[in-house]
């Protein structure tokens, strides 16, 4: 109780400590989660993701940076590196970032690399942004490597995704985009002042509307243009058309209007029911997965190890498929 | 059971209707795994797993045409492709497939996309999985887009895992490595007569004693040494170290020499037991999801709608933590 108390009078040791407590998902780590809930649901939760190369580190510094001048905002960054499940690739990108941004009390930085399951790894996200969130951080910046389905699941947990690409990283690229583009609020061309860059806008907008065909916007002559009507429904539930911002992270170009477009996404989410929908969509996915590995955990504690190692060796022997087993030792336990 | 049998007799037909059916895990699915799974457990599972650009499906299909002719093999290919959520990059890397292997009735392809969660894809790859090998696949090559944790665990289901690379792919490249290169057993540099190759073998050989310090191999000279004495337990299970092999897939240099270094890890597995360690792992994480899933289903529908509904809104007013609300939603349930 003292350590979560600590932690809501925004001690950094406190909060260290009950981060590690939860990463480790303890038993301490469980309940300082418990009380620190009801003290969450405030912060704005920015998840950034994009392909290795494309300057995401240094553009997650200087969103900080913004935050820290602009709005004296207390910022918390999480990076997640999910593809490195075995040894810390985090940990470097960390001490990368440190010469920016260490010193500054109102800045929290924090690594995870996966370590079990993907499910473990953005169930722990769900649990570390949880205690920033009580901590008081007005905006917690999620960081993650990669396109692959942890960044969409990781991404689920934002308000706002930024998804970052760079001109020149070969078409290749273009293939895993699709999925990516999808869970995109706003879509960052970093790198903008390399060779490429029209040719990276002109694709990424192309791709924009293919993955929101109920409302076509095309460029023409360089003027935005809405081609189909929206329905009754968009009416009154105005939807977020993706925006494509260029920075060149590295010297701060384009971070000003980059975090006006997230203002703007904001307000967005929190006029319409978006803020509230994204919050319940959540809770009841964080709800689900706890439920779902509790159950499995106390149903493995009732049985004898004996039925389970019997079914594991029938399972071995190919007398039982895993299908078949799972009806019979379901059907079968004591209730 | 006709459409099963008529699969056991090698029908094409009845084996992508019966992929269909476990693919959209329905009823008749489950029962179809069921009745096969006694005929699975023979065919050689090699996973390749790389990130875009490294030129893997020219690989893939490489292999594919090196086992028709050398050894009349027949081979199944299953490209999953977890960066693709939404809509379909599989279909297009088909496409380009298809011009080399089609009308051979010895090979068949297939390719599939995370529509669900990721362990849902995972899930949906062995049972994809068994039912080519139920219908006497003799190698099944597993395909996967990109280096995050999807790969990881669907390379876990492979007896060989090729990690694909290619030089010149940029520095960036090389943070997401750390992770992918413990699960390689072998690793190929495609597109090797790019420039850059030489720094690229230099590169992924550092790596590769990072990830297996249990035993220093060096290069010196061009000659490879052991520099650390194996251990007693190494010496009665001698391990495996990762090979790095130069391929050109586009005009088919090196193929040879990357099956004759895939046949010579089957045999390390054969002879040592890891054939059925591995076996053993799969089947029982196999095991564990579905029990898993089984039981969370099971609990919902015993659970009165009702109920969960007002946990739920409790959890969204901030009365009740996800955390406490388990807690609760089980110890209060009927037994």
């Amino acid at each position: 109780m003292k350590l979560s108390q600590a932690l809501l009078n925004q001690n950094r040791l406190a909060l260290s400590r009950i981060l590690t407590q939860v990463e480790n998902n303890s038993e301490s780590g469980r309940s300082a989660l418990n009380e620190l809930f009801p003290h969450t649901g405030k912060a704005h939760l920015i998840g950034i993701t994009g392909a290795p190369g494309t300057g995401k580190s240094t553009l997650v510094n200087q969103l900080a940076l913004y935050y820290r001048k602009e709005k004296d905002y207390r910022i918390a960054i999480l990076a997640v590196d999910p593809s490195s499940p075995f040894t810390g690739g985090a940990v470097l990108g960390d001490r990368v970032r440190m010469r920016d941004l260490s010193g500054d009390p109102n800045i929290f930085i924090r690594s995870m690399a996966s370590r079990g399951s993907l499910g473990g790894l953005a169930q722990s996200t769900v649990a570390m942004v949880q205690v920033f969130d009580a901590a008081k951080f007005d905006v917690i910046l999620i960081e993650t490597v990669g396109a692959g389905q942890a960044e969409v699941d990781i991404a689920k947990l934002a308000h706002t995704t930024l998804v970052v690409e760079a001109p020149g990283l070969g078409d290749d690229i273009q293939a895993i985009k699709a999925g990516i583009m999808e869970i995109a609020d706003i879509l960052v061309i970093n790198k903008a002042d390399r060779p490429g860059v029209e040719n990276t806008e002109r694709a990424l907008k192309g791709m924009l509307e293919l993955a929101h065909p109920t409302r076509r916007v095309f460029q023409h002559h360089g003027q935005r243009m809405v081609v189909e009507a929206p329905s009754k429904a968009e009416e009154q539930n105005p939807i977020w058309i993706p925006e494509v911002k260029r920075t060149i992270a590295k010297d701060g170009e384009g971070i000003n209007e980059l975090c006006e477009t997230i203002e703007r996404h904001l307000t967005f989410l929190r006029e319409g029911g978006e803020w509230v929908t994204r919050e319940r969509t959540q809770l009841q996915s964080t709800f689900d997965s706890l439920l779902r590995e509790n159950l499995f955990t106390r149903f493995l504690d009732e049985l004898s190890p004996d039925a389970y190692e019997k079914t594991l060796s029938k399972i071995m022997k190919r007398e039982e498929s895993p299908w078949g087993a799972v009806e019979k030792i379901l059907n079968g336990r004591k209730v």
